[in-house]
């Protein structure tokens, strides 16, 4: 077998083979298949797509590249939930407590920050004491004491997928959606959950601009969990603009715990109640997804999801008395207000200049491995279609200085709203869910 | 100006810039710009092909990467000729003295063979005493004084696409057009020539399988010529077959004297009268193309075309005396006769299987710089429709022993003829020529 040899297959619209591609793949991570060949077959693939089977191969060849975790020792059907990332996105500080809730175990593996968007071990390290390394040991035994852990990503998942990810970014080959898919579920498959909930963003701030692009790659994330035996459901979602009112680690592990505490934003609260009902279905606690949120309402309003949030910080080192006085998370010195220089309708939110700006206030990392403030970011005082006088307030940016950087975020923060005479068509927030039946649009 | 941003707007039907086909090219010579964003570009496009101005800028940026030959010292229209390649081509041992005699000045870099193709530098140094290796001053002097001079390729010549192609080579992105022709005139570019005629091969034996990829080939390397302000003309041939009776070194040789001497097979030297009437209309010498065929064949009648071919060999050190005698040039102790084993029409011949077993036999290289046989090689006694007796001779084999390697050489030969009860079709010989003025089909 030879690489040039599969290479022109796809080229040629052929359909390869599991042998093909795990040949391809173990011998690119053995060095064996240059990066060279590898971008040529990445582009291939973008123009000429992969079947469903395909995409499952490799899929699989990528997740068994490095260690695999095996959760079989939990009892249950673990469920993970991943997001196709956004800023502003808290939902795992509140749709893992609610699974867990329901009786869901949720043993999960979490990623930090980069550039505009947020990770979500970076927000759990907001709260002091909060440890996201565990051992193997201590991760199964708090899965099956308290039903919820979240421990920071092994560098050896899926090396695979990072070293294909990382050469897709410099040679244009990354808009391919066989190749996000497999990305995407390699990481999950070798975390070893029984059943994936995916939360796919689609609009202007997403990385898939239209609803048809989302499930098309919801269709494929969904056909591999089908092929590789690991139920799958996707929640196509609107990120016209940012989840919630927060952005920054503090100020959205609070506004995560008022959603939990049933206070939180609607949309946000939405959000995540239909993804947990997801994950709950799938987790085997409720016969449908009706039943599955009218369970998890319940859960929200008797306190019981804070209770769990409440259990799972104590359990990982964090200070539980941030959960009834989140006043005790690191809080910034300066606030400064980003105001409407006209009275309109709010007609835009540009999500990622928003993301900059709470970068530029130190919220999040340019580089890999740099240091972050928990404290500061930026909240939203206005949302999408709302009303706003002349001077009043559009965000507030919470800071540790008021330097350059400040005023630039601050810059960056009124250009991300467009103030007009008309209001904006507003769409629903959930757009669409692709199980194993199936597209269903809300309409 | 990055790499990946002018790989993805190929990617997406974009037209490129001359400064973005430079920075690439330029940045991949230097080593800034890596094989994997090579590659991917490459195979982007192979999918959406290059504009006739992004091929031409392609060309020139690869011309400029070595060095380049000036021939403006030499006075009148210099006429360079590229052949795509084919088994026991020996055209430009005859096209060159052909069109040198008609008052063109030929100033001709060539290279070796490898595979089962010849080069021309391997055919030349068959002859006793003959010298490839020329510094510029002489090979400018001998053009300049008799009109031909052909020099061994220097390495320098080009080296973007020798680069680019060894890449293209392992990465499935050979079959592009705009790559293939841009490879090609690059390098004729860079020697230098005012004007150039293309020899293009199509058929079974030829890297163009069918007419239209030829004639496409072809207009891409007509329109560079126009673009760069190099006239150029391209002869579209059939290549089912091999060109003449002979292939091997010394063999080949032996046939253009004959063909020179007005003795050679009808196909070879129709073909090269044509290749060099195209010379001679674009090196001034004639106004059409009826003309200069008309003054070609009395150069050759009367011996001037043989006279020129013996003041070259004597030019570059060769022993001129093989010119009238050629029994002075290298011959094979053994010879070898291939036999039909049933009677019938000669139905098809497989060139390549033909220039294998030649290789065999030690005329060609299976890895660059490997010693070859100059005597050794195969003699067609049959061509494409003929009618052949069982056990009849097929071809014969020149060989230096007569062992294994031997065998399997009378093995591929012996399959390289089907024969069959039914005449096959045999189409004409020069099936198209396109120059600046369009495609002219000869049927």
């Amino acid at each position: 077998m030879r690489a040039v040899d599969i290479i022109r297959r796809k080229r040629d619209g052929g359909e390869l083979t599991a042998g093909e591609i795990a040949f391809l793949i173990d011998g690119y991570c053995r060095g064996d298949i240059p990066d060279y060949q590898m971008s040529a077959f990445a582009m291939a693939v973008l123009f000429r797509g992969m079947t469903a089977e395909e995409t499952a191969e490799l899929t699989l060849a990528m997740a068994r590249s490095g260690s695999q975790l095996d959760l079989s020792g939990i009892p249950g059907i673990k469920v993970d939930k991943h997001s196709t990332g956004g800023v502003g996105d808290k939902t795992t500080l509140i749709v893992a407590p609610l699974a867990a809730a329901a009786g869901v175990p949720v043993a999960k593996m979490s990623g930090r920050g980069l550039g505009h968007t947020g990770g979500t071990i970076d927000k759990l390290e907001s709260i002091p004491g909060f440890r996201t390394e565990l051992a193997p040991e201590a991760f199964f035994r708090q899965v099956r004491e308290i039903g919820l852990a979240v421990a920071g990503q092994s560098g050896d998942l899926a090396p695979a997928d990072k070293k294909l990810y990382a050469l897709r970014d410099v040679t244009a080959t990354v808009e391919s959606i066989p190749l996000i898919a497999s990305s995407v579920m390699s990481k999950k498959i070798a975390s070893g959950a029984d059943a994936i909930v995916l939360d796919v963003k689609t609009g202007g701030g997403a990385f898939m601009k239209t609803l048809e692009d989302a499930e098309r790659l919801a269709e494929a994330m969904v056909a591999i969990g089908r092929l590789v035996g690991r139920k799958t459901a996707a929640v196509i979602s609107d990120m016209d603009q940012p989840l919630g009112r927060a952005i920054g680690n503090a100020l959205e592990v609070k506004e995560a715990i008022a959603a939990l505490r049933g206070d939180g934003p609607e949309d946000l609260t939405s959000l995540c109640l239909t993804l947990a009902a997801h994950m709950t279905v799938l987790g085997g606690k409720a016969a449908g997804i009706d039943e599955a949120l009218l369970l998890l309402e319940r859960k929200l309003k008797s306190g019981e999801a804070l209770d769990k949030f409440r259990a799972f910080v104590a359990a990982q080192g964090g200070d539980p008395a941030v959960v009834d006085d989140p006043d005790r998370l690191p809080s910034a010195p300066h606030r400064i207000c980003v105001k409407a220089e006209r009275a309109g309708y709010v007609r835009r939110i540009d999500a990622e200049k928003l993301g900059l700006a709470a970068m530029m206030l130190g919220a999040g990392r340019a580089v890999k491995d740099a240091p972050i403030d928990h404290a500061v970011g930026v909240v939203l005082a206005q949302k999408l279609g709302s009303w706003v006088g002349a001077g009043e307030p559009l965000a507030e940016l919470h800071a540790a200085r008021e330097g350059d950087a400040e005023a630039e975020a601050m810059r960056l923060a009124a250009e991300a709203f467009e103030i007009g005479g008309e209001p904006p068509a507003v769409r629903p927030l959930i757009l669409s869910v692709v199980t194993e039946d199936g597209i269903r649009r809300m309409d």
